[in-house]
């Protein structure tokens, strides 16, 4: 069943599997590669899936072995999907420069500026290739797909959404890197994989994105008030919340008293996240 | 209210806190380090203590980040304490020699040998100064104590216990290393910090102990039927399983059908192990 997939490990865990493997990635120009969590209820009939994805320097690993969804997936019956963040050994000289920007930092976009571009394009993987090897490779229903992430992969999960509603029936985030083109990390990833035009960094914004994609469903995002990343702008969900206001898209914004930017805020409220996927997946 | 500890990170968690201390040892002559989980319970009343004991090669850190525990220790309202695997950096030639002896191999013994028995004391560590540190600095119930472990620190969370039932309430294990007298990794480390005399050994077997213990609260283990320890005879959970049966010690010994050695099977069932505790320790 497993076509061009290599597996590198899995391990059983709360009755369902939990899986790594590397592929070829025509996207990505080379291996990639991801984690998944394959629930029990997989065994008898196509499952939902709900993609993660992580926030810089994390690797498929970070979500898969911190954040404890694999308990709340498998009492709903949801396949879990990490992808790693960037392609890596890409033989590209600037890419373990700093830990921003290339190995670990792929920003879900596709690159279009050298010497990023002949690699560096986790959107399109993300959207395109990693659900059809999903697809091809597990007893999923590509029907019912979500997505959600952290920081970067809260920034990722949130645009892949607004561009493709139809593809993603339900999203949320935790402290989402929540209008990039307004914050530090963002503008110096987009200006390194897409140029210095404004214009093409658009598509790849959450809160510029919201004011036209009608995407409609309810988004749930945890922001942690002890967040040094939120203290230095770098997330900006106030920039998201008025933007969703302006357009009237449902949001539920909860600032979480105390909590910082870890895995510690995040397998907190893993299981108020995966219930809000369920909601739309798995009715 | 933190006396001699240094506080080396905190973060919130299920409305708790998880924080990392480091302290000087008097039993181990040197730095330790160990992580807490605070349950919000214990701003206002004092709590019972939960020990978890760790394998070969971790630190405090595998469990904190891995184990899934704190969602389930703030239900109940217990402290998690998860203390080093061993001293380090004593200044022991041998010490990074091997990964199953010295740093991270502590085997939570008392080393009677050179050069170990100048620092490797993990045994007076954990049962005498960190409930002591414990007591000192935090709002818990010293009389209401409780310990647990995986693989090598399953071994030592039941030796712990048998040799001190007033000190601890409650037992279980993940995977122990439960006759360490008859398998390579305890032969090793017990001629290593014990010496050559097998009666010096015996006060270090939960299966020996076992034998004369009176502990008489029932002991639940978990074990994976595809733990690679477990087929090369390092875990021999049948020979615990006799000697309790041997002298009527209650205990709940389930094979788990197709998990590993790793945190995937820790984490599928911590919410027993803990319940197991919490029923002991909180009534």
């Amino acid at each position: 069943m497993i076509s061009g997939l290599e597996l590198i490990s899995q391990s059983t865990c709360f009755n369902g599997t939990v899986a790594f493997y590397s592929h070829h990635s025509d996207s990505c120009n080379g291996k990639m590669r991801f984690a998944v969590f394959i629930p029990p209820q997989a065994l008898t009939q196509p499952v939902p899936i709900l993609y993660f994805l992580s926030g810089l320097t994390c690797t498929e690993e970070n979500f898969t072995v911190k954040a404890g969804a694999q308990r709340y997936a498998a009492e709903h019956g949801l396949m879990l999907v990490a992808p790693d963040t960037s392609p890596r050994d890409a033989a590209i000289p600037e890419e373990e420069e700093s830990w921003d920007l290339g190995t670990g930092a792929g920003f879900y976009v596709d690159a279009t500026q050298a010497p990023w571009s002949s690699h560096y394009r986790m959107y399109s993987y993300v959207v395109e290739e990693l659900p059809e090897i999903i697809t091809a490779n597990f007893l999923v229903n590509p029907e019912k797909q979500g997505i959600f992430g952290h920081s970067m992969g809260g920034h990722g999960a949130l645009i892949c959404a607004l561009r493709n509603p139809q593809k993603y029936l339900s999203v949320s985030a935790f402290a989402p890197i929540a209008a990039p083109i307004s914050c530090p990390w963002g503008r110096k990833a987009f200006e390194s994989y897409l140029g210095t035009d404004i214009e093409t960094w658009r598509p790849y914004d959450a809160s510029e994105l919201v004011l036209s994609a009608n995407y409609g469903r309810p988004i749930l995002i945890d922001q942690g008030t002890d967040d040094n990343f939120l203290k230095q702008q770098q997330l900006l969900p106030d920039v998201f919340e008025r933007a969703c206001q302006q357009v009237g898209q449902p949001l539920t914004l909860r600032y979480q008293e105390g909590y910082d930017h870890s895995y510690y805020f995040i397998s907190t409220f893993m299981g108020d996240h995966i219930r809000h996927h369920a909601h739309a997946l798995c009715e």
